[in-house]
């Protein structure tokens, strides 16, 4: 069932890899089947040189097994984020470097530039630490609870910002399928990277004048970047 | 029309992924033919692994499209810089990570050394920010033109300052042609890392002096480097 | 003798040039037979481009030369490594870039976050720096009894924290064999270069409690990453 | 004549770009025959990637042209070099990104640890800027007189510190042929990076004890690294 969904899940992850963004095991993407209410993602712990389509776990949205391998331990935090954030197709996780680097400092990437306005509307928010309740308890599932929680309480629209850096940990990013998931996460990493940089020289953030422009120009209704 | 030249823009856009200067489609290159009045330039948002001779857009200096697929978003910027130094050839645009740092913290890059004399004389600056009326009025077309304003009445000529840095946004390189426009690009991202890290051990401008000495070395009538 | 345990130290030898740790000779892993009592290590200052399995030294624990070529001069360390922390079955050392910077630095490094938690209990510790007697005697020899004391008088466990930075050095690591040693130095790099960006950005210590968290999903009688 | 030195320096020169130490045609490594006092060189501003051994350059040590194509502009501080240091067998100048950046901060690379050690006894000095004078003269030559100048006055002995930074320019380094001067100009920028990473994690300088042993474990009569 879900060839085709597997088929992308399958690319979208190697995909991780060819833009540089895993070590080892480290990440994972899914995709998600509206209709049928079921997501496909990266099994536990296998290597990108051997993963196979087949291989891949199939789980509804309350996150029963369907099919496939043990799936990622991260995958409660996909579900709860397919579950909060309804309009998403997609889900990536990295330990991309600089990410990482930002959300163990537990700071936002702020919008510095055209090329975090292209991809972004606003700072990357990072997460609150989870309490040790939290931790101890579903992890992963609170996990993705305390993301949908920072874009809610902080007024975040998840399709304007389609990344969180979870404190301590790493980035999640998200899309309208998992190849726009993915792509997001190699985005992220390079904006964390110049923001890096940026502070490094000084910066503050762009106006909101320019940022609306490059956002805008790029995305919703009056975007007129690429073929149309 | 242009095969010629359309031939040289495409391979001068591939080689801003080979330098390792782009991710995904954030880049573009385009050159002039200056007797007939025609820029040609890349299309906007086309996969650079797909891009191919004849969906090159072609515009006259008014910005009407000739002939090929829609152009880069950012070509009135291109065009603008054809109009105001007239002796360029090529002008290329990237999202080059250390470049777009200094660009973010609005700092032009110090010439603090000789890699950087080989390349410009001077300083390479940083415009001032667009206002407000400049960013929702012709965006694009006003981004080229605090470029030259700041060339203007900065006192600093063109050809000897082969690139600058948008505010708050990236480079833009420009060359005799579309291959030295790209490969100034590749040029100004290595002069901004080394020095991102010089500014990091404390260092001060590179005497006059020296400067001139590697500059003119390179350029101009006197030049004495390579095969002559 | 030792066929099987040869291949797989060469294979994990050249595995520190595929994951980008060594420059020129600059490296070394070993693996031991426990019940036979012999280390299988690359010998000093072969290119691993020329290596092959029967060159690979063989030697007893009391570090004998039972075969093969001269071993490489750091091999009293790996010795007494394998004397002290008697569950390994490998050992890894390289001048990984990042790893080194803190070694030179003699700092550990802290635990910032869960890359670091998934691979290790605690902060990577730093030796003290070795005495002039010590250095000017056996100091191969005396660089391993400086780690296992480092080891003992801090009150970490081996088995938890499988790694070292060594003062004025560089890093070993280790594990339950040859290719988990190699592994563990690679993982080691890319968490120092996390910590070294996240202490530019200003991070903490991550809280114990998602530390214990990431560090027991992944290691011990309770973890569940993984298809188990 | 000297076809088997051509190819040698040649090969030198094509391993700058292989070991990533150079921006398209930044760099030069040389050879020198002592006993017919004939060098070989690099041609000025020629590709690498077109580079042929019938190509280089063949001077005597007064700086005659006795063969090939005009060599490298960088051709009177070589010169200098093999003049100045008798026991030198090639000699290599690249722009690598960050010994660069050092010699732009005015600042010598100090032994931070073993490393550094490995490859030279003592901090890698950076000269003094050259004066207008020797700037406008014979600049090339002065290059190479002040860098044989820091050595003698800092009592600095060129066999033991194969490598130095030019103020304001970067890097020249040696060795007994031009193998291992374009070798030694890989390790200076590792070393560099390391450096760099060291002082921002606030390194003090290694003992001269641990400076010692390492550098005579691999240099000079005792050295006992390597198949011997």
């Amino acid at each position: 069932m879900l060839e085709e969904l597997k088929n992308q899940v399958l690319e979208a992850n190697l995909r991780l890899v060819e833009y540089g963004l895993v070590l080892f095991t480290w990440g994972n993407v899914s995709g998600i089947d509206r209709e049928k209410g079921l997501v496909v993602i990266k099994p536990s712990g296998v290597d990108y040189s051997v993963l196979k389509a087949q291989d891949l776990s199939v789980l509804d949205l309350e996150g029963n097994l369907i099919e496939g391998l043990k799936p990622s331990s991260d995958t409660p935090t996909h579900l709860e984020l397919y579950r909060r954030f309804p309009e998403i197709g997609g889900v990536a996780h990295t330990h991309s470097t600089c990410a990482v680097a930002f959300a163990q400092a537990a700071k936002g990437i702020k919008p510095y530039g055209t090329t975090h306005a292209d991809f972004a509307f606003g700072e990357i928010p990072c997460t609150r630490d989870l309490t040790q309740a939290e931790i101890n308890g579903e992890y992963e599932l609170n996990t993705g609870k305390v993301i949908a929680e920072r874009f809610e309480t902080g007024g975040i629209d998840y399709n304007a910002v389609p990344a969180v850096l979870v404190h301590s940990h790493g980035p999640f990013t998200w899309g309208k399928d998992c190849y726009d998931a993915a792509k997001n996460s190699a985005i992220l990493e390079e904006v964390a990277v110049m923001a890096l940089m940026s502070e490094t020289l000084g910066a503050s953030e762009a106006s909101k004048a320019i940022q609306s422009k490059h956002y805008f120009r790029k995305h919703g209704a009056n975007a007129y970047y690429g073929q149309g």
